[in-house]
């Protein structure tokens, strides 16, 4: 078949849709999915956020909406109605057929980000004495009636609870006599259905799985959580902690879709807390009135000081942070890396220094408006700059673990407090520093 | 069987092992995995990232290497070879049977963050003209020789191009006289072997799919990259991102595998090029002079001011390059995003202006430190904090449009330029906003 020109106009309408979507509103979502071809609309669909999607069918009428909430395998029907108004659940939930609207109704028990509501409850099963050529025409049998993607077979006793996994391959790989029991792993790593998604996120890095067994406290067995559901943790938490890092409060939806308010709620917290935090500056400066009368020309360099500070502990900070969330670090690793950080300090504080330094020393030849003592001043700035980036290194490095130690989020809490602590503390080096380095001279 | 003694050592062990893994020399490591029941300790090697287990087959003794290299799937030995030093890669390479070390020396022409880097070049295929029932037996043929997970079965001409992809599912559920070719989709979503990895998790993530066939330039199959590699994937580049944000280079590297000399490199430039920029600040501050002379308590609040737009500024270039990162936002939707802003600098400028003026007031109750003209310095801050945070927040989110357009990675980039251009104004806001005000009184 040659493409003609609807085909072409349909093709443009997919990659423009993709543009233009996040500025679409509902009515016009469902219109551009119905001008789609089905099978494209539907791989579409599939591709949406929960929230969308949920939007999407309740913009269909009512008639249509059953053909969409059912083409979605029961975890993400259970997402959608979740994200669904309070209002709409019990209607999404009737349009299911009875069996799905049993398993959606039981993952909708579970925290959005538990094992369990994760999970697919539906998952390719055969019993410990079939033989594999038995087992493999059950899967035959299974495979017309549930509608989901196989991984593993997994075996269970008549309580429904799990002995043990075979790979497709290896059954289909066996003697076709042997006994499922016989070619079965019974040593399943398993989670459980209350364990949170970014521990069993670590539990796939781990042993490198592309499915999991989700089991309750009993042992039996729940369904099966997939690595294509851990593709969205990993992303989702990465973003929940850069937008910590990065002084807002977790958004958990897309930046386009967070009401103005909502936005600014968001960010207002922290940011009025950094400020709170950061008026301890002013009650600081308070102190070096005299000395700053003296000699104004101490004042030239607090944003320079302050900002070196800032920056090196926001390094150590994010590194420390990261390393933690990564699980390269933990709590008892806190003295070889507060160690070492604290050598970096040094190391990245000298180079700082000695570039002030030297700035002193060339503009001074250009245009001495350094005065007399210009010398010390540069001195001044050099150990300044020392001690302020070492200290604001190992702040950076150390709060992390006091945070973790506490039971509290790194993430969220180090940048504030990293902050505070160092802008304050850099503006008491560094007065200290000048009234050694400069007394009898300029002070 | 119930647990001995030795049982229960070796689950010590393990957990034990997980714990020491960064702290162990090469050849604790060896002996620690030796220790190991084997399957424990297979598992164990498979977690390990491809530079520790790279280290970990390099320091077996040479009989042994084999059996360890041996065990890993294509993409993963080849990332082995590719982690270990220059000239033990040809010795890693001899040790793999000869079908083997023709696919990983295929994979090793890759670039590593290529999709072509990440496939895996076995994967379960059938002949369209194959029955259904033909088709299952040809694949337990397959599983037998090829020691690989299987989630779709790809259907190749003779050429080797796709033709189309059924999955196990479909193929188990068919009337098994139906031919493969009447099955099979043949609108099959793929990835270029040259793609970016980046690319690829978009593509996973749009589809939701467990493994997606990897092509060359004229349709031939060449591999399957599967949702297992893409987690990695998504993991590392958000650490990247993490780590660019936070001013520091990509590690590329778990933190405590990165030398000290490497991280002080990774870190200096960064913080050299912020320093450079922040030395704008002292020239900005030298035409000040003057006004800080006159009134010194218009230097209290430098540090307040300067953190007040540097936190609004991150928080907006954070979110702005999070949600570029996650496709929710292109460049074409620069101008909503900025006018948005725009507004949001407003409103939150207004709230910490508020309560920046609140502060004077209280303060200067209990403690009259500010002078007969404390009204007139509380309108000060209040309106160049307005001015200020604006600014900070519109510069934030307006410089990650502007170096992508550049075709600059915002990660990277954004956090300096706006540090460096959100103080030296915030300086010249201060002032200009102080000399208007104060004029007459303190000025």
């Amino acid at each position: 078949m040659s493409p003609n020109r609807s085909d072409l106009e349909d093709r443009l309408t997919l990659a423009e849709l993709q543009d233009a979507w996040a500025l679409l509103p509902a009515e016009d979502r469902v219109d551009a999915l119905k001008e789609l071809p089905p099978a494209a609309a539907q791989d579409y669909f599939f591709g949406l956020s929960s929230q969308d999607q949920a939007q999407v069918v309740l913009a269909f009428p009512l008639e249509e909406r059953r053909t969409w909430i059912r083409i979605l395998p029961p975890d993400d029907a259970a997402d959608v109605v979740q994200a669904a108004p309070a209002d709409d659940r019990d209607g999404l939930l009737a349009e299911l057929d009875d069996a799905t609207r049993k398993e959606v109704s039981a993952l909708l028990a579970y925290a959005e980000d538990a094992a369990g509501g994760l999970m697919n409850p539906r998952y390719a099963r055969m019993r410990p004495d079939m033989t594999v050529d038995e087992a493999i025409s059950y899967l035959r049998r299974q495979a017309r009636e549930s509608p989901e993607s196989f991984y593993y077979v997994y075996v269970l006793d008549d309580q429904q609870r799990l002995l043990g996994v075979v790979s497709f391959r290896e059954l289909f790989s066996a003697n076709p006599q042997a006994r499922v029991r016989d070619i079965m792993h019974a040593d399943v790593v398993t989670v459980t259905d209350q364990m949170d998604q970014e521990l069993v996120s670590r539990v796939f890095q781990e042993h490198r799985l592309t499915a999991i067994p989700v089991v309750d406290a009993t042992g039996g067995m729940k369904g099966i959580v997939t690595a294509d559901d851990i593709v969205d943790v990993v992303r989702e938490e990465a973003t929940e902690d850069i937008q910590k890092l990065g002084g807002v409060q977790a958004l958990d939806e897309p930046y386009m879709n967070v009401g103005f308010f909502e936005m600014i709620r968001k960010r207002a917290v922290w940011l009025l807390v950094l400020f709170v935090g950061e008026m301890l500056t002013a009650t600081a400066m308070t102190h070096y009135q005299d000395e700053i009368a003296r000699a104004v020309v101490l004042a030239l360099f607090i944003p320079l000081i302050i900002s070196s500070g800032g920056n090196s502990g926001s390094q150590a900070s994010t590194l420390v942070i990261r390393a933690m969330a990564l699980g390269e670090v933990g709590l008892r690793d806190w003295w070889r890396v507060v160690r070492r950080e604290f050598f970096s300090g040094l190391v990245l504080g000298g180079l700082l220094g000695a570039l002030g330094f030297l700035r002193i020393i060339v503009y001074q030849r250009i245009d001495p408006i350094y005065g007399p003592h210009y010398i010390r001043i540069a001195f001044t700035l050099f150990a300044s700059l020392i001690g302020v980036v070492t200290f604001g290194t190992l702040a950076g490095s150390l709060l992390p673990f006091l945070l973790r130690s506490l039971k509290l989020d790194p993430a969220s809490a180090s940048a504030p407090f990293v902050a505070t602590l160092v802008d304050v503390t850099g503006l008491v080096i560094y007065f200290t520093v000048a009234s050694l380095l400069l007394r009898g001279s300029l002070l």
